[in-house]
């Protein structure tokens, strides 16, 4: 029933196509990085490359791969890490499987059971769907956990806590609700799942259960697969709740790889493990839970799709959980291959996709990972005629992602030193789907970006894949109605370039751009649709090829984006960075973070005169008590001056030095080896002086000062972090250091670009 | 289990309560109208009434008036009628009972069943429930059914139409559904219910079915009653759906009372009445109906609160569709009470409440009219002591206003011109519950509404009725976050006075004010909670006490603000009007319109952009099929200074006399019998000069500029009506003839107000 309309839009969309929007077929294409005479060859060799990329291949790749379930330890998981280096071996490459050894909890003992006002036992099974073939083929499979929930047999009574956000437990406390010695019950949705437990233990929550509410990706969004891409009745989301903010990776080995002799931690000692003991639940399971609560209605934004009136508790509904775990170092399989370049061979182009999944995991992660197979075999192939690339080109498929970035972060902490010495940029990508081209990085690869997809075609249309991610940006930014949405939609409207989305976590990115300041790129096609399959058995190649992407042509899509991103770096004769992009988006950065400052200082303000004089307790009415939001400090004035004169620099800095850089390709002649070599071993260390010594407040082995996960968002960005989360968090002597740390870290920025500017001269 | 909650938050409140918000006992309260010697006196004349005011009596009558059913034509309506009629009397007024003849169709046969593609037969019926002693007692009562809808035996497939507004057949085009030949199913909620068959029939159905949604006002607000305030699963929403923005009152008699011999139009000829059946529906009985239903996904702010994916159809969902009516006239019964002025008995200050209910009506009408009860006894006990008003009091219990304001419309039409001769004020009181004051009207009562209701105690605290009402608005205008909430909520924490709402319509007001231009006020408390028995058998003295206002406390300060309001209007020295109230309030409309005009035609603008560069159609992703929105006419550049200078005319001139007012009132040697005369009669006159002749664009009845429900909202109110509508319409000759017709009834308003000046002086 999907694949229908979803060809009818297709048809219409070519009907309807403008000719702005198709490709220039004629024109010669910019190539940022590329001396003018260059630039036909790689575009030529670019179409070699597309004309090798088979979306067959693919999806017999993801067929095969999706047969089992490919978590960590699974035999399938290892097969298909097996499976791929004789691949990449009989398609050229230089390939290895490199080992480590994580700490990797998996369930004995999982139950949940509302045990008062009338009983309920919780299924915690998924059950198998017709047509979807490897829904009854689970064996193997682990029960439905959160891994790295502590182990737990607690009896409590419930509350419900909405999203289990920050700002849920500053309404919980105005209704006079706490989880003190409580079970929280917490829907999945608007912060990383991880942060749902840990903010309940550090309020006192014995033990946590996360339930998918279908108003977030089950029939309130849309029909239940198989029908639709909406979440089945029994359907549970899985997944991590280490404390990736903290740091991503083992949890036993913080910023050293976790080879065989590693030193490792005591599990007490492992800050990123969870207190307490966490499921995952259905809303089916869910439900007779969260109709037995009486207390306080929910409050309107936490009501969900549940035909019942919600209301917070604590109890009479009473839960007995029990998490048993087997804590044992387990393996991990990354599958390393190396296509050695031809002039530059200590130049890195790193591209990466993991291969573990949850269960079968034919979308996460594996449709990422056999774009990157085809474009492994198409690179393979075009070694076979002769051609090599200039810089070396590595591409890895990871492992133990699904459990905290395991695979990569491992990897990337091992390598440290030798990464600093040659990655130039890291390309990532995860699940992918139809639809739109989302695009997120460091911004000095913003304009290589939008070059790239300006030059690829959507299979739904003759437009461009940037041309249809700028149309979508361009209404997103309608409905923001702020005005620097507005700015940003007439900036689109008049051409210009895609914003690359900040990157947070969630996805292997992290240790090489957030730990060792390689510039990263991530990216993804997806839709809107609600995602209901997500980290669930039915995440299925079946479920796939009937829902996401029926012949993988947004595969193709995927592999056309990241693999001409992966040549451009490769061959360009300049490293293809535009500073002043970096240095536009840290000054709009730098403005917002002062606006939002000062927004909370007069909002605080305005909240004390309200609160003196008892607005909240007059306004009050119905049936529910609602008492008033607790009272927060004031706001001081801060100094953004140095963050202000620091971006004022980098920006004119970044203005000369693109100037010289476009001068320098324009007149070949200048580009001798020494000074190209001297320009791009300076480009390709900048970002690294963006990472601070001491890394972020609390969080050592996160040191990029610019992009960071949030603290309290997880997956979400936050943007000059060190600053922007003091402020958030009222710590202002914090806030004060990090505009000064975070000021240096620009400067050194911009004294690399200076340097680069001198020598091109 | 709702009282007791709300009585701990009164208790919280008065612990809370600060200095500020308290009445101020001592200080004579300042009395817009009043020489400062007579203020005094007015007080304790307030004082006594308070004391005569008996909550024990309310609640009787309103247990005995809610016995029984209560509709236009039942007997109980009728003994209603006459039991007042004899208390009236008991209590010194002269009363009497002033009948109409008015065009009322009963239902002879309802149903609904679908058809296809599996049969279900609607219940429509409200079952007892235990507790509610009423809702076993429903024998007398209507078949739940929409009056004025049309006749019609009808079957066709299915189409849902979220709110059936205007935008929401915008969303449908763009997915390709129409409900031509169809039946629309729209939810209740966003706009007055006569406007959803309306726009279903001019977009061509042939039928039209209105359900209570559990998200609206069911579950997703409240439990159930009796636990909550929330609709029960069997409820419904019986109503209207005359075409009230069109004309109100008799549809045979439009602009005449409907005495016994009044002309008549043809039913055909009526046009306020709809032309296709309609009738209203629980959720429980349109489940079926909307689970059957293919076609498009519903868009996500369509979904409501039924546990599945909503979509659109058209069918498979077949619905067959009877409605027979008997089309008889039937009597109505205003009771009507006089108390004679001693000073001015041809000055009338007029006050109303309607007493015929969709069923038993406690809350609504009879709540309010309760209150209005207490007030007429209190009164009539003052005259026994010996004291008389100055002006006329005219109390007025109207029948007929579920059905389109019939018992008042054709009063005020009836004694129209003795209106126009001796109308002070009008004030209106409805459905009354506890929690917050809400007051509309006539911005030049604007202040005495202010100082009234700064003199009347909150029932569950200590502060005034207003200090509550603005805490709430001053919440409501931060959750609002525009400009102008940022605005109004500084100056309301600044002091400023609480402004009026203007008026729209839903309730007796609306003849008064807009039809005949007396200064109109509309009174009652709420609370934020779901009305989930509104219009229902439900809607009863067991569901009254137990939810809305258990020891009628409300009701006294319903009797309290409206008293008060009565007293003033009737005793001030000069009319109580501040027009510099009115005057910036219209200079905020002017510019509202002008920003609103200027908004469209950039938006507009933009939107061109979009289409010609089909950014819609680029941006468009997953499996439904949305096309572009429909092209608009470009916006022109209109001429707004004839208003903007009538406006900056107007405030200079309310200026003038205020200060003139003011230095009377200071000196009441000047308050001469002649001067108080004259000033009096041209303010009495001042708002009758905002009538224009021939009323709004396509509904000649509605003839007020200022303020009018609007068209496509219905009750809510739309200011400037004449040139925002012909606007948001795109009819721009239209706004250009409006914006001189409302400029020159400012300027009328404007030399009444200067005339009044050289009167004082």
């Amino acid at each position: 029933m999907t694949s229908l309309p979803r060809r009818l839009s297709i048809l219409l969309l070519a009907a309807w196509l403008p000719a702005w929007a198709a490709l220039a077929a004629d024109a010669p294409p910019p190539m940022i990085g590329f001396a003018a005479q260059g630039v036909g060859a790689e575009a030529a060799l670019e179409g070699r490359f597309d004309a090798l990329l088979d979306a067959r291949d693919m999806r017999a790749w993801l067929e095969r791969m999706s047969s089992e379930p490919n978590h960590i330890g699974a035999p399938h998981d290892k097969a298909n890490a097996e499976f791929m280096l004789e691949q990449f071996r009989a398609w050229g490459w230089d390939a290895a499987i490199e080992t480590f050894d994580v700490l990797y909890p998996t369930p004995r003992r999982v139950a949940v059971d509302l045990v008062g006002p009338h009983p309920y036992h919780a299924l915690l099974v998924e059950p198998p769907i017709a047509g979807d073939r490897t829904s009854a083929r689970t064996k193997g499979a682990l029960p439905p956990y959160n891994v790295y929930g502590a182990d737990g047999d607690v009896t409590a009574d419930l509350v419900y806590v909405n999203y289990g956000m920050p700002d849920d437990y500053k309404e919980l406390a105005r209704r006079g609700v706490s989880v003190k010695g409580r079970i929280a019950i917490a829907r999945y949705g608007a912060g990383w799942r991880g942060l749902k437990p840990k903010l309940a233990w550090e309020h006192g929550a014995v033990g946590c259960i996360i339930y998918s509410d279908p108003r977030d990706d089950g029939y309130g969004a849309a029909d239940a697969y198989p029908a639709g891409a909406g979440r089945p009745a029994q359907s549970l989301q899985r997944g991590s709740v280490a404390d990736m903010p903290v740091y991503s990776g083992d949890p036993l080995t913080p910023g050293i790889g976790a080879t065989k002799d590693a030193p490792r931690l005591e599990r007490a000692a492992a800050t990123s493990l969870l207190k307490i003991p966490v499921l995952p639940m259905s809303y089916q399971d869910a439900r007779p839970l969260l109709e037995a609560l009486r207390g306080p209605r929910a409050p309107g934004t936490w009501r969900g799709g549940l035909p019942f009136t919600y209301h917070i508790g604590p109890g009479p509904a009473r839960v007995h959980l029990v998490v048993q775990s087997d804590w044992a170092l387990r393996p991990v399989y990354d599958v390393v291959a190396r296509l050695e370049g031809s002039a530059y061979p200590d130049q890195w182009v790193i591209r990466g996709n993991h291969h573990d999944a949850w269960v079968f995991g034919a979308d996460d992660p594996l449709s990422g990972n056999v774009a990157m197979m085809a474009e492994m075999k198409a690179l393979g192939a075009l070694k076979a005629s002769g051609w090599r690339p200039k810089r070396t080109l590595v591409y890895a498929s990871w492992d133990g992602e699904e459990a905290g970035l395991l695979g990569s972060t491992e990897w990337v902490e091992t390598h440290e030193k030798e990464l600093a010495a040659k990655a130039v940029a890291y390309v990532n990508s995860d699940s992918n789907s139809s639809g739109l081209l989302g695009a997120g990085g460091s911004h000095s690869l913003q304009r290589l970006v939008n070059e790239v997809a300006a030059g690829v075609k959507d299979p739904s249309s003759s437009a461009s894949v940037l041309a249809r991610a700028r149309a979508a940006a361009i209404l997103d930014a309608r409905r923001g109605g702020r005005d620097a949405d507005r700015r940003l939609a007439r900036s689109l409207l008049d051409g210009g370039d895609l914003p690359l989305d900040p990157l947070g976590s969630g996805s292997d990115f992290t240790p090489f751009l957030q730990h060792a300041g390689v510039p990263s790129l991530n990216f993804g096609f997806s839709d809107d649709e609600p995602g209901g399959v997500y980290h669930s058995i039915y995440d299925s190649f079946d479920h796939y090829v009937k829902i996401e992407d029926p012949d993988l042509r947004y595969g193709v899509a995927l592999a056309e984006v990241a693999g001409h991103t992966m040549l451009r770096l490769a061959d360009a004769d300049l490293l293809p960075l535009r500073t002043q992009d970096f240095a536009t988006t840290v000054a709009r950065y730098v403005e917002e973070v002062e606006h939002y400052a000062e927004g909370l200082r007069s909002e605080t303000a305005d909240m004390h005169r309200l609160l003196d004089e008892h607005v909240y307790e007059l306004a009050a009415t119905g049936p529910d008590v609602v008492g008033p939001p607790a009272r927060e400090a004031d706001v001081p004035f801060l100094n953004f001056a140095p963050l202000r004169n620091a971006s004022a620099a980098l920006s004119a800095s970044a203005q000369t030095f693109d100037a010289a850089y476009a001068a320098a390709l324009a007149d070949p002649a200048r580009l001798t080896p020494a000074r190209v070599g001297a320009v791009n071993e300076t480009l390709r260390r900048a970002e690294q002086s963006l990472l601070g010594a001491d890394g972020l407040p609390g969080r050592p082995w996160y040191r990029h000062l610019i992009y960071a996960p949030g603290l309290y968002t997880g997956y979400g960005a936050k943007t000059l972090p060190g600053v922007r989360e003091a402020i958030e968090e009222r710590h202002w002597a914090e806030a004060a250091d990090y505009t000064i740390r975070t000021a240096a870290a620009l400067d050194a920025y911009r004294r690399a670009l200076d340097a680069a500017t001198v020598a091109l001269r």
